[in-house]
């Protein structure tokens, strides 16, 4: 009953506004010269600390975080705050026995991928094996107090461990001298932290922003080439292994060596591989059977460890870890190194490693917030990402983030709050405490095939083709970022490919579009001449839509470009011979803003107008561009009530009929 | 007649389109589940290669300068291309005496001006006084045949001898390697002639645009200064004086140095000082008079040499320029230096001084053609005065441009013509051919009181006061620019306020508009709910208005700013309790662009307003845009035809017709 009558209502409302618009038109239509035409108005007076204040909101406070706490009693404010600060607080009240089942299975899933995942990273990055262990234990501990992602799973990943291990590798030698690199890897950790926990302080999340989608898919995807490519030396057996991570040293290195080649290893390696890859298919053709590519890895690793220890087949070329130390993370912070000459280097790594593992982490808690509908936040992750880091940097953990294979399968297997994290980081405890001895034999060669299928996923073509149907300019973006990582260096590449966006927006900017429009007939719409083909353009009138604010950057175009308008319109009009361009509609609608040389280009362009007798009338300018514009206007040349119009149609209309007189007196 | 007539016909269509419209509404008021409404159109098919074209020459030629081409016969053709390479074509053949007349008059005055400007410029430049005429000789010739401007008067300026002086004597000292300094000068002179022809014919002029009004401002003001300051040199007879150009250098050492102050010097320097700023205010009061600042600097000259040469005033203490060598510009290719270590310093000071004497040339050129009412080409005048450099530096000349005070000076002179460059340019010859001599004697505290009062034009403090009046951004800009080129650097002050412009673009593409609009009563109009206190939200419905592009480093922004719009939105209609929010629509007209990051906004844009049983809707999507969508838009799920509006009140018209039914069934 209620619907109906709502149905009625809006019936009703919308037949009361439609009679009133007839009668308005019939009146207009009437007694036009009365002028009843609905005004511009002045926007309300706001002062300039108020604007900058606003500007300010909208700049670094855009989700608006305090409007929770608003109105609110003080104990209600209170515990708000504690939980803005920790979001463990928001769910832990309710958590259940049934959630705790859902994380202990993903828990221990996820752990399964860790701890073989951990290892190899940390051999991508050029540290000891047992650093990735370290790291997949504490961090996801702090991320479970401080995220609000529920389906993030933390530790280390493949494109941050290969950025750190490769940038601090062009300084020290992990060889020569492993203790300082790994000073340098702690410290490039703590300045990673610290920079992601600034950036989500300081509310300047929006960097990140500037690694575009294109940038990422091309970025990864020629990561996982090179690091792929890194592989080799463990799948192939290569002792004497180039230092540069670009395709072309690395492939040649690979075959002035085949004498180091090891028939063991490879077969080996391959087996695996294959198994893994086969595992991997198995899982995506079948969401469901996500445990199968899961469990894969620590399957291999236990039974290549097995294998390798019944056969003692590490003294037949096999490589193999070796023995590692039992026992959890010793504390690191008296590594950390804030002197010497490496100082700029680790600050460097820390920041490109802090914004490349960011932008991963925030993208993934994005990903699963939206499929399961709740929000992240993403300043607030930032500092989460960077706490997490800081603590990391003092116990002996390197760089972590969410990573996206492992939250997926996080995911998959059920997760329900940031319990799994922990679930995890305790089996990797338990590992750490008990379990070390048994890697002592794993091959190096098993850890290399779980690294190429798992970066085998960052290959997205896909995404790519998508790309290159949508957009193609983005394509460009995409080749560059991918060809820069392979052929050039990992930096080098994103380098290239976020100035290549840069400059595609400031190319937008300094090249807007200016459209011509004609009315629709039949109605008062006036739209794009060469979009709607029935659109006709009115004689005499010019109307023109500036699509962007005018500023410093473009206002020389604009001038160049209306000036070429009007004289094509010109010309067209007197082929016609029976009319004469009279006035120059300008729609200001997407104006979002103007500038001071914004200003002097529409005063420009009066000047001009009027030296060839054309009228320039504003329709519908915003209010700021208003405001501005009004206080450049002293003399009153341009801004007057009768040049402002709220509708194109309206200023034609009235327009016409004055034009009529005017046209007759000169 | 005719007019009336035109009159008559304008009423009439405009009151057939009134009528017509009437109509309409009548019709759509009474059958409007008819749903006779104007759609949105797919827009006209265009290749990629299509738009690519479109794109480049919007971006590369958006004056079309091929336009005068079209159509002409062969004969037409030629001769229009020999002109719009040698602008001299276009008016030589109606030279007529009576241009003449004018010409040579503004070109005496220019000369009287240029002479000793150019004398005192040089040594701002730490260059020999005579490279400074020779550089008043043969640049105005080669302009002369390449300029498109009638009023540009072209020889060295104040700002770029500033520049290439201070930045060369960061590495060569100008007293201890003479030969090297004027070396490097040239070559850099050369770099910069280069750099400005190769930006016009790259047609990559654009480049200038981002020195804002506010940026040069001011830069102008604090490189007065800065000159004003170097000029307590001469003005108060020091000899030892510090290499440095910031404030706090510059007064340390005029106060360190009081030993050396002469009294005769400071006596002839305030003597002639005020006698130049009075000039220089009458010209100012009375434009008419223009001639008594024009001649006032070459009087003083003669005056104060006459002054030295009887009082025998050199051997007391006042220094003088010393002797000149007679004779036109020798040859200078051979000093170009184009390898040794001094070859970063001197591309880099080509490429700065190269920038800015092209903004203040184009600058000029432009403000007297819009006086003046004529074309300039940006691209064209960069070729021209880039080839009056490169040519310049073959011929012992260093940087020229158009100098803004001469062009002033010209203009007000009665210049019709590049004549008068030619005509000063043949006073100038005489000058080095045999007058020479005569400034043996002139005293140099004479050229720091011209060079003074020429600097003190560019404080513009009413320019200011207008910028600070209409954005308070660019006033901010406007100082850094002041201060760092005071304090830091001339480089420095120029980098800070560019990156600050850059910034501010950036931020507005980041943070872009998004709008809550509403329904003015009694039309079908919709605008700012903000800015038009009558306007009202229609219940049911959110209508956003984005303006600006959607792209990668705003689309993160877009997501978190709707969804807080549309929950505002809802919590105000739960309020009410009567009505729920049930339609997003989204009013595109001013989204000019999206990338592959956009289109994915859009897609959850959708997904997230399906979960919340929320319709989305289009209004009057670009064409390009539209196209992008549909081309992502695979499972037509968001761009299906009744999903798009040509307008918002159509939009809403047709949906709460449509809402009803549905909210029944809900």
């Amino acid at each position: 009953m209620v619907r109906t009558d709502r149905k009625q209502e809006y019936t009703r409302l919308h037949y009361q506004q439609r009679a009133k618009k007839r009668n308005i038109t019939r009146r207009v239509t009437h007694t036009y010269s009365l002028m009843e035409v609905q005004k511009v108005v002045a926007p309300p007076h706001r002062s300039t600390a108020a604007k900058l204040k606003t500007r300010l909101k909208e700049t670094f406070f855009p989700d608006d975080p305090l409007r929770q706490f608003r109105g609110q009693p003080n104990r209600t404010k209170l515990i708000r705050a504690a939980q803005y600060i920790f979001p463990i607080l928001q769910w832990c009240p309710e958590y259940s026995f049934r959630l705790l089942k859902s994380d202990v299975v993903s828990g221990l899933t996820i752990a399964s991928l860790a701890i073989p995942q951990g290892i190899s990273y940390a051999k991508l990055a050029n540290l000891p094996p047992i650093v990735g262990l370290y790291s997949s234990f504490v961090p996801p501990l702090v991320y479970a107090v401080l995220g609000s992602s529920r389906d993030l799973a933390v530790g280390p990943v493949s494109i941050a461990s290969l950025i750190l291990g490769s940038m601090l590798r062009q300084q020290v030698s992990p060889i020569d001298n492993p203790l300082l690199f790994l000073q340098l890897a702690f410290t490039s950790t703590f300045f990673a932290g610290l920079f992601q926990a600034s950036l989500g302080i300081l509310r300047l999340g929006f960097i990140i922003d500037f690694l575009s989608k294109a940038t990422l898919i091309g970025f990864m995807a020629g990561a996982a080439i090179i690091v792929s490519l890194q592989q080799l030396k463990a799948l192939l057996g290569i002792t004497h292994f180039t230092k540069q991570m670009s395709v072309i040293p690395v492939l040649s290195s690979v075959f002035q060596h085949t004498n180091e080649w090891s028939w063991q290893t490879i077969v080996m390696g391959v087996c695996f591989l294959l198994f893994l890859l086969a595992t991997r298919h198995i899982s995506m053709k079948k969401p469901k059977l996500f445990w199968v590519s899961a469990g894969a890895p620590l399957l291999s690793v236990i039974v290549s460890t097995l294998v390798v220890f019944v056969s003692r087949a590490d003294r037949h070329g096999i490589s193999v870890i070796g023995k590692l130390q039992e026992g959890l993370n010793p504390p690191s912070w008296n590594m950390l190194q804030f002197h010497g000459s490496h100082l700029g280097l680790v600050a460097k790594t820390g920041l490109i490693t802090g914004i490349v593992s960011l932008t991963e982490g925030i993208a993934v808690g994005r990903t699963f917030a939206a499929v399961k509908n709740y929000h992240v936040d993403g300043n607030k992750e930032m500092i989460a990402i960077g706490l997490m880091n800081v603590v990391g940097s003092a116990t002996s953990c390197y760089v972590t983030t969410g990573a996206f294979s492992r939250s997926a399968v996080n995911n998959n297997a059920g997760c329900k709050t940031a319990v799994s994290n922990i679930v995890m980081s305790v089996t990797v405890m338990v590992t750490l405490l008990f379990l070390m001895p048994l890697f002592e034999y794993t091959p190096n060669v098993v850890l290399g095939a779980i690294i190429v299928t798992a970066v085998i996923g960052l290959i997205d073509l896909p995404a790519a083709r998508h790309i290159w149907r949508i957009d193609k300019f983005d394509f460009l973006v995409m080749l560059c970022a991918f060809f820069g990582v392979v052929f050039l260096s990992v930096q080098n590449g994103l380098a290239i490919a976020v100035g290549l966006s840069l400059f595609k927006l400031l190319m937008q900017v300094t090249r807007p579009k200016t459209v011509i429009m004609g009315n629709i007939p039949g109605t008062d719409v006036y739209r794009n001449l060469h979009h709607y083909k029935e659109a006709q353009r009115i004689p005499g009138f010019l109307v023109l839509s500036i699509e962007s604010p005018v500023n410093f950057a473009n206002s020389n175009y604009l001038t160049e470009r209306t000036s070429r308008w009007i004289e094509e319109c010109e010309e067209e009009e007197a082929q016609e011979k029976h009319s004469s361009l009279r006035f120059l509609i300008l729609e200001m609608s997407a104006v979002s803003g103007v500038d001071t040389n914004g200003v002097s280009f529409f005063k420009e362009l009066k000047k001009s107008t009027a030296k060839k007798n054309i009228e320039l009338v504003f329709v519908n300018p915003l209010s700021e561009v208003m405001e501005k514009l009004q206080r450049a206007d002293e003399e009153e040349e341009f801004m007057r009530p009768e040049f402002l119009f709220l509708t194109v149609s309206e200023a034609v209309a009235s327009l016409s009929l004055k034009g009529g007189p005017s046209l007759n007196n000169v």
